[in-house]
């Protein structure tokens, strides 16, 4: 065997998520589906929106297909790179031209094109704020750079400010924020942000050198409370905003979001052509050029959220009313949840016994805590919470 | 300044066929699009077949759209890969299994995936040979390995064995190939394909190591002849085959094909996951799932060939006729011409001037040539021939 072992291991060693989702489907084969309570994937259980589908079909049947399926530029359809711009100046105040707008194969691709642009050297680090999601190591290692962690904060899952700030060193080329965060569901308050972006502006000036702010925020409109989500451009000029539509419009599997340059960035120009570079590097060609089309005509569509909402105070008050510690979600489909040993693996595999599926989060960057994906049917969550309450006991006898 | 340099490089550095094409709008504008000849585009010409849109549509009214948009696996569909690997059983008597078949965004993404399983050190070598995609030489630089270039074969252009012998070396990790050719329209017979296996088993043999054939076949369905094509894995054990329906089934915005790793490869099951490795770095979480589902509904599926093989015929035999030098294509939808003086890139201007936009090829590894992408309309071809008649007579004086 003579080939990438980094790659051979990335590809053998499944993420523990898709592990527990293999042993999920091989359970429910055995005793059924609804005897499985599986919690283990960040998958949308709401539809997309009607609007989707009907677009789709209207376009299918009225214009030229050899054109609605032909390349794009590289950097997606020039109209639809108009149409991202617009949206975001109308509903954040930011400042976009279609020429800031990178249209990509979905959040991943969005954070491995960019990091991939940003990063010169090896001795570089991104730093992540734990906890995070695990496939940031994956996309920072092959952009050769080092991930540097720094500490969660307990209970509130907020920033660290100062191991933060003490994390920051000469070679940090980039920190990469996920609010609403997966796996705790926690939202970044405008004041967080307003800390990190203080923060990283005195870091610059005293290096001397730009450090970049990623923002990978797929679930941005999955938020349950009144505030406003804290757009990165209005505050910190060397941001670089990472998007999918997959969680907005119930779109997974369809690989579809952006890079948003912000235009205030040192040199935006050229890290917007090293962002086209870096994709063209990679193999992307353009985005799937049918469902440019559709994103772009559905930028005010929703999911169900009330969906969502239902399901987060469903789980979250089940579980605290038998005891659980839980953090309250404000954004994403995730609860995170205290497990009732250190262990949050040994916890796992008790859990499992109740043939309740939960994700430990080690990988995350947290130890002792377990994440629940509530993005299933009402129905699962209800009828689990009796295994939940025998768990409970189990470990309060 | 302080990003990736050589993704700004990349992102701003338009190709050769970029550049022209970006000037082939911009002169549209000026004096009408049917008054510019732009053969510089590989953008498929002929709709996608009636049943992909038949497809399209009855999936979307009839199945559940959270399932149809949902993640699929991230090396694809089980079932969707089943009936690849049975189709490519059936066509060429292969014996993949679904466990062989990696969905990928299409040809770019199968062979930057590829390359990046395969390469392990900066040491190694990837060999092209001349004239190949311009592109294979950004590919084998981001996985890290050198590209090494076999001369071309003038006038027949297939491979010249005996560089190609001399050009291995014990770096040699992988050969890519790519027949139906671009930019030369030829097609490897298959002999050359027997010559080749050939030497690299004696060069394995020799080295004491796997050297990886590694081919590019997204035009493997364009074919105007009678011969079949020489699908590798009947000929050589350690091969990856690249694939995109792209051509095929006129769908090059879509961004689907797969790469299929021969089961007879040496480690082939770890080869297969290094491929799902190297995915999961360039941050390829699953091909569009949409897509995965229509375009195995629609194995049989075929573009109009015959559209294309009147455009071959006319425009090889008008320029021929007139008095220049063509490779006569089997496949794809290029022509190969010889310039009429020894540089390309003054040809091209001089060409330029009568609205002819043809690519100068010396970026495909081959001086003195130019690319003709006839995947146009028939009257631009008819339409164009006097204006390359004057040019010649320009040349002919």
């Amino acid at each position: 065997m003579n080939f990438n072992e980094k790659a051979y291991e990335l590809g053998s060693k499944r993420s523990v998520i898709r592990e527990i989702f293999e042993y999920s489907k091989k359970r429910a084969s055995e005793i059924g589906a609804d005897k499985v309570y599986d919690f283990s994937l960040g998958n949308p259980s709401v539809e997309p929106p009607k609007e989707v589908t009907e677009t789709l079909i209207n376009l299918l049947n009225k214009e030229n297909p050899t054109a609605l399926h032909g390349y794009t530029s590289a950097q997606g359809d020039a109209n639809c790179r108009d149409k991202i711009a617009k949206d975001l100046n109308k509903k954040y105040g930011a400042s976009f031209s279609a020429n800031n707008i990178y249209f990509t194969c979905g959040a991943a691709a969005s954070l491995s094109i960019t990091l991939k642009a940003l990063v010169t050297s090896s001795e570089e680090e991104c730093i992540a704020i734990a906890p995070f999601f695990t496939e940031y190591r994956v996309f920072a290692s092959n952009a050769g750079a080092k991930l540097v962690v720094v500490n969660p904060t307990p209970k509130t899952f907020q920033v660290d400010l100062e191991d933060f700030k003490n994390k920051i060193t000469k070679n940090t080329k980039a920190v990469i924020i996920n609010s609403p965060n997966n796996p705790s569901g926690v939202v970044y308050t405008e004041e967080t942000i307003k800390n990190i972006a203080k923060i990283l502006n005195e870091k610059q000036e005293e290096y001397g050198k730009s450090i970049y702010l990623v923002t990978d925020e797929p679930y941005r409109e999955l938020m349950y409370g009144e505030e406003k989500y804290p757009f990165i451009t209005n505050y910190y000029d060397n941001s670089v905003v990472c998007y999918s539509f997959s969680k907005s419009l119930s779109l997974p599997g369809e690989r579809i979001g952006y890079i948003a340059v912000n235009p205030k960035a040192e040199y935006a120009n050229e890290l917007y052509l090293a962002v086209c570079g870096a994709g063209r590097a990679l193999g992307y060609v353009c985005a799937p050029s049918l469902f440019q089309r559709i994103v772009t005509e559905n930028l005010d569509a929703k999911v169900n959220l009330e969906a969502y909402k239902t399901n987060r105070d469903l789980i979250y008050n089940g579980l605290t009313e038998i005891g659980y510690e839980c953090v309250k979600p404000d954004g994403a489909f995730y609860l995170f949840v205290k497990a009732l040993e250190d262990d949050a693996f040994k916890f796992f595999e008790k859990a499992k016994k109740h043939e309740l599926l939960v994700v430990p989060c080690d990988d995350f960057g947290v130890k002792g805590y377990v994440r629940i994906a509530y993005c299933v049917s009402k129905e699962r969550i209800i009828n689990s919470l009796p295994e939940f309450k025998k768990l409970f006991d189990e470990y309060n006898k």
